[in-house]
């Protein structure tokens, strides 16, 4: 059979078994697997097997492996036509879901949506990453289905701590690098330029999560009684984050700045090509200025320059009323998006150091880290990016686009300096998806052409 | 019937009696009385019905009287020797109990337990103030026992709204000026000045609350699609908290320190006199250095200086692990303590406007108005001021002394602007009370002397 007939039979089959294929989704997207928080534990490790079985039914020989903190799901295909070795890498691990109230359902009963852009699958890890790494695995099944067997030769590799650092995922490539050697690495946890406009990620941004505690007092006191003698950490803490940006948004951490690169002259011109409209991206989250520094495009600000953000902060007392305690404590928690050369370690001992020259009297400061992963940017020489781009412009309106990403993804970082592989990034989110937010969605339209588009690429993919 | 043996017999009974004027204590403080939170309402009623039932049970004229918040508990006895009319003042509310791990015992199933320095009371409302009030209904109780009747005219009057800033109180004393009046106001509210020193208070502290809201995008955003474009309510909030002190503690709201007088040549000579040991009181809560204003004593920022406090705080994810989310909003809650003539809603007029000023371009503010109290000192020119000096110091180990509180007792001020009413504050609370923190307890000695410490005022103020 011609391969395009091939390939078009394995697309009808998707069109027409979608249905089923969402079915699956939503009852992954029941598990609440947030690894993040221990009380999940066990859901995180039902979210494992449940996937286990997934990838044995369409033929993998697939299993959970334990780690010290949530398991591995690891799967290889059996039958494979000739091309290069793929492995897939997805999280089934999601974001906590708090501010719950802000949800209009709850979030681990998901359901399709009717929304004014069409259907969304609507609930927490609908796009990250649930959602996302379904896409590759119904396309597999639909070849499986069609043709009995893979184009290419697969593998599956997914994790589950993902949003919590990542703290058993260098240590398990380490074990495991024979069976993990393939020819490129595959990971769906990115999103599409536009909605019409697919996009292939190049460079993404690192992290350095920091959570700090200021201690004074051995328990909370009364501000009638100690206030205006008594030490306040949340004043403490207020003036260490004030102290962390000038006045022109950049970040004040000596040294922080080392191993940032000038965006290059032609990445800066492609870039201006796209036409980002970043009065729309921030029009429609209720905001209009770029608030980052002050000297860089928009794009810059979120794919190609560092960042410090408090992500969370709390002290006293936070509940309804008035309460007039001066707190024994106050906590924020802290990121720094890395891009190019900066060194995570040296930007979190400069940051330590920082705060504890900063520390008043009376005051102690307790750090916790939440790892720390050094930007990356991929080498696009494998003929496979040039066949992937030309695929995925089959499947969409508009031509697939080289980008970079403000969100970090370590475990691409980790593959080229563990395994020396190659990682070639595509997802089908959209900027409106709420990520990490109340109301996460994936529009069926990811969902369906996604799986599609994984279709394609496996198929160009193959000799 | 010589009055001494007349009081002797009071002090006997209060003695014989002690343990079920406890028991009666431990039941008002099982009644969960948080008048902060609108879910104990129905609690604050009961508590007050509680009150109220126990005046007449002691032969007053009493009513539980309700407000459109709390109710008041008034009550009046019937059958009186001669002397002053006394109105005395606490309040039955009680502050939230969080953060409620740190508690040794459920805070609302009080009890007796024995301490380093002898027995005490503990649970929320101990010291703050249950068991302040029920010292001066026991006196009364135990005249009423052996004498048939109170020494002098008494009335009773009981809030249930002081810990959140008295909202009815005003309106209340205008709607019944005629049935409050009396000759002096007795308010059981205040502390000893040590261990052995009572203390009789003549200059409080004035209070403004304040919460803000800090709102920025529409939603919880990504950090990592808009780390560095997006406007983070948290840097905001910390940047506005760390503008309100320069680097020697002093409050930079422009105009805050009119109004604030120098601390009289005599009071500085008596406060010195006091020999107060602020590396012990600081030492006791694990502090050591005094934080308030550089040039100031330990004394003077405590009882008569003015303070900004940030209570509490709250933005993004504090939850366990790491969120990398940007919050939509942050919210604190601050507040000032004010001193002399400063004028509370000014402050709170030029704190506003100070905010405002440092909004960056998308940040929203939402103020909410918790309570504003001016400032009060005492005429100590009323005779029952030195005969219950001298009551108190019949009673203790060492001499009483007229002192400075830093805590705020609006209703002093109230009583005086409304009511044309001086007030005389006695308390017997401890500086280790941990009255609004954690594990609060009265000492079983301060409710003990404390029942006849009244005995003995109420004797001391007869013709």
């Amino acid at each position: 059979m011609p391969a395009t007939d091939a390939l078009e039979e394995v697309l009808s089959h998707i069109d027409a078994t979608l249905p089923q294929a969402t079915g699956r989704l939503l009852k992954l997207m029941r598990i609440p697997s947030v690894s993040t928080d221990p009380a999940y534990k066990a859901d995180c490790a039902a979210a494992a097997d449940w996937l286990t079985e997934d990838l044995r039914s369409i033929g993998l020989t697939a299993d959970t492996r334990p780690t010290p903190g949530h398991p591995m799901v690891l799967g290889h295909a059996q039958d494979c036509g000739d091309g290069p070795h793929l492995l897939f890498y997805g999280h089934y691990d999601v974001q906590p879901v708090d501010p719950l109230n802000l949800w209009h359902r709850d979030p681990f009963d998901p359901a399709i949506e009717d929304a004014p852009a069409g259907q969304v699958i609507r609930g927490r890890g609908a796009a990250d990453d649930k959602g996302q790494l379904m896409t590759f695995i119904e396309a597999c099944r639909a070849w499986v289905a069609v043709h009995g067997r893979l184009p290419v030769p697969v593998s599956v590799f997914l994790e589950g701590e993902e949003e919590s650092g990542s703290p058993s995922l260098v240590p398990f490539l380490k074990e495991n690098t024979d069976e993990l050697r393939a020819d490129l690495a595959l990971i769906c946890d990115t999103g599409m330029f536009d909605p019409e406009t697919p996009a292939i990620t190049t460079m993404l941004r690192g992290l350095v999560g920091e959570e700090i505690t200021i201690r004074a007092a051995s328990k909370d006191l009364h501000s009638g009684m100690f206030g205006g003698i008594a030490m306040n950490p949340i004043r403490v803490l207020a003036r260490i984050i004030a102290s962390l940006h000038d006045d022109q948004g950049r970040v004040t951490l000596p040294g922080f700045y080392d191993g940032v690169p000038d965006l290059p002259p032609e990445i800066a011109a492609q870039w201006e090509g796209l036409g980002f409209d970043h009065k729309a991206f921030l029009g429609a989250v209720g905001l209009s200025e770029p608030a980052g520094e002050a000297d860089r495009t928009p794009l810059e600000m979120i794919w190609a320059r560092p960042t410090c953000e408090v992500n969370g902060i709390t002290g006293g007392y936070t509940g309804a009323g008035f309460k007039t305690v001066l707190p024994a404590e106050a906590r924020a928690k802290i990121s720094f998006r890395l891009v190019g050369e900066q060194d995570p370690h040296k930007i979190r001992e400069t940051f330590r150091a920082h705060v504890r020259a900063m520390l008043p009297p009376d005051c102690e400061v307790e750090f916790t880290a939440h790892g720390a992963s050094p930007a990356s940017r991929m080498s696009i020489d494998h003929p496979a990016f040039e066949a992937a781009r030309q695929a995925l412009s089959d499947e969409w309106p508009r031509e697939a686009a080289f980008v970079g990403s403000g969100g970090s993804i370590p475990v691409a970082g980790y593959f080229k300096s563990v395994l020396g592989l190659d990682s070639m990034l595509i997802g089908f989110g959209r900027d409106d998806d709420q990520i990490h937010s109340p109301n996460e969605k994936y529009d069926m339209e990811s969902f369906h052409k996604g799986i599609r588009s994984w279709a394609r690429i496996l198929a160009a993919l193959a000799r």
